[in-house]
């Protein structure tokens, strides 16, 4: 009746899922849409920057030889023959003697090649011209931004596999990509199930507990960059459950159930995923919370079967669920990042396999710290709310002090390329 | 003709926007809506977690005493009278010397007070009756998850201001938020200036650049939690940049303005703040890149007139926009958080100024480090597209060293409830 699984590491049940891993296809979507998204091709310099020599301040375009005697007691007088502001250019060359005043941005009057800025001229008036005075000479190039000094045209400025920020889209801006490529997200459905689950809006009844972990994992698939779409929640009944996860898969790219993947009499996906002939790549990871996360694959679509205790529901989705969904977005860095850092707390509790324990993440003094919040069931929920990292320990370990150095997962950092490692073997056993 | 203006620290900048902060009205939105919006209301639990003593796994429900003299010599058979899923409610009352099997999250039945998980429990079947051989004794309490044990009813579960994350929207669907209170987000108005802006698909003309600002900005308020209003771009006429914002003005909680804050003949901002009567909180800071952002105040409206220059308008916007954003949306976090790190790189530019140096940061051995990315222009846009983090060295200073240690300002942090503060005296100065 109790059926024996060989659980698997950890790194490797996410290389297992890496192995499965797609590419989304690419898409062109508005510049003014393409925030969080992930671009799908390398973003190339259609022209240099600066596109021209230009003033980068305030001040007076001058030829640098008509200032070459200057100092403090024979001063040099230019007259100021035309005012021009950014976007705008200069009518005519400047000839010897004279000088243009140009705004931040404009582009280099001809025959000019060093900018004076207001504060080092002296500006006065005299029979109707306008003059500047100059105490100190100027070099050809002092002050000008020169055409190409930041980017040559042609040059790939940014990466393909690139999250979009404030700043990638300033990039994109200045390069005319008013129609971006990206990458297309991926669907991934959820059902939720388990004949105790009520709605959000139910009152609370005997037995059973509202449906958190579809709401959850909703909110993480829109993190991790994916389109979520919400079946429901599905009752303890074979039938209803292998129709329904049937049905689904036509529509998604990758399917997430909650519950229904432990020994259970009513966990019915294991024999789901049998009955549609779906590879199972694990059923038994050497992890907690989340030992029966389950991942198959049914003709290139996966299906993650995450546990339905909702902090065993929330770590499965971020150690399995979002690299698969960070490739096919083609970010170059998919895997949770992992740090070293030092516990701030004791977590006595020993470990036969390895725990993520729910975490928040400080820096204090140039160190990286993580502080456990709240008790560490897998049940628990309140604790989610102010998580931000995992710590992971080992499995073997007798528990680890305050001020341990231990492996962090930063959950909001963006990623990184490097697999999953499994922690280090725990302090007993190197002693 | 040129204006002197008096330049404040930056963090009294910071303290005078901070002065002038406003929270936004409480609004109610679909729980399915709520990520990363911030909560306007404590959300306080409506029942204990668990709502009921409980099965944490597969196993079977006994009566303790009834084990109280198993060992392994003189096993103890007690029969299976009924098997219960999860969102059942047993039917009787166990009798001495009988069990039932309970799946994970089931209440636990009446006048049983153990768990016994499968492993444990030897099943066999005797004329079509079940029973299990337990081989050690269970004492009451053991593997029952008690009612309330992780939440009490009415405790606080998570603060009003908290930003929506993925483990907050589990904490609220299990409360039955289905509707949630949140902080409205601020109307944001944008507007580019510069008779130099060309729209992001034109093609590239003399003297002109594409308008990639405002894209950044309205990522950057997206970003903060703010609701952008983009405006367009203005030429540099006096009048029409007048009319324009105090048009905008009617219909925004903030309006942003890129360019036109500087000395130059065609910076009109701020003789648009002049002319409208708004309280100028100040027109200069010490600091590089975006000394001239300006920030005012016309009927507790603020504007602010950020840098044209793209990496300075970057800053600004972090600096002094994005904590009176959070501060509306109720956040206890509003300002850019700040940690100790050290400089993976020479940097020997002097600093007049507090410098803002565009940076990535990253974690090595349990520290932290920032590296400066690219060029440190103000008017550099492409390292934009790495920046995670600025580095802030103080005025004064005669440059820096890698492996010098330096503040680091990490923009994807969530915040600080600390006020920025200007980065401690230079080394230099301390020698």
């Amino acid at each position: 009746m109790y059926e024996l699984r060989t659980p698997v590491k950890v790194s490797e049940a996410v290389n297992r899922v890496m192995n499965h891993k797609k590419k989304g296809e690419k898409e062109f979507i508005e510049l003014m849409e393409a925030g969080d998204r992930y671009l799908a091709e390398d973003i190339v310099a259609d022209h240099p920057i600066p596109p021209f020599d230009r003033s980068p301040l305030d001040g007076f375009a001058v030829r640098s030889e008509d200032t070459e005697n200057a100092d403090s007691t024979h001063p040099v007088q230019l007259e100021v023959v035309e005012t021009v502001g950014a976007g705008h250019v200069a009518k005519g060359p400047v000839k010897p003697g004279q000088a243009i005043r140009v705004m931040t941005g404009t582009v280099m009057p001809d025959n000019t090649d060093a900018i004076i800025m207001f504060e080092l001229a002296k500006e006065f008036t005299q029979e109707d011209k306008t003059y500047i005075e100059i105490k100190r000479p100027f070099k050809a190039g002092d002050y000008v931004s020169k055409k190409g000094e930041e980017t040559k045209q042609g040059e790939v400025v940014v990466r393909s596999g690139t999250k979009i920020t404030a700043g990638v889209i300033a990039v994109l801006a200045t390069f005319g990509y008013h129609r971006v490529p990206v990458a297309k997200k991926p669907v991934i459905g959820i059902y939720a199930t388990g004949t105790e689950l009520l709605e959000i809006d139910d009152n609370l009844q005997p037995g059973k507990i509202r449906n958190s972990n579809a709401y959850m994992i909703i909110s993480q698939i829109r993190q991790a960059g994916g389109e979520p779409k919400y079946y429901g929640k599905l009752k303890d009944d074979f039938n209803l459950c292998y129709n329904a996860v049937t049905q689904a898969l036509n529509e998604v790219d990758a399917l997430i159930t909650t519950g229904g993947v432990s020994v259970g009499d009513f966990d019915f996906l294991p024999e789901i995923y049998n009955r549609l002939g779906a590879e199972v790549l694990f059923n038994k990871i050497a992890m907690r919370p989340g030992s029966v996360t389950t991942v198959a694959d049914k003709d290139g679509k996966l299906l993650f079967g995450l546990s339905g205790n909702p902090s065993a529901c929330f770590v499965g989705f971020e150690l399995y669920a979002r690299p698969w969904i960070r490739s096919y977005l083609h970010s170059g860095k998919p895997y949770v990042e992992t740090v070293k850092g030092k516990l701030t707390a004791d977590f006595p509790k020993p470990n036969p396999f390895t725990r993520f324990i729910r975490s928040k993440v400080e820096f204090k003094e140039g160190k990286v710290f993580a502080s456990p919040v709240g008790m560490d069931k897998s049940q628990v929920v309140t604790s989610l709310a102010y998580t931000d990292a995992l710590v992971a320990v080992p499995g073997g370990s007798r528990g680890y002090k305050s001020g341990d150095e231990v492996d962090i997962l930063l959950l909001t950092s963006e990623g990184s390329e490097n697999p999953l490692k499994d922690p280090a073997k725990s302090r007993d056993e190197k002693l």
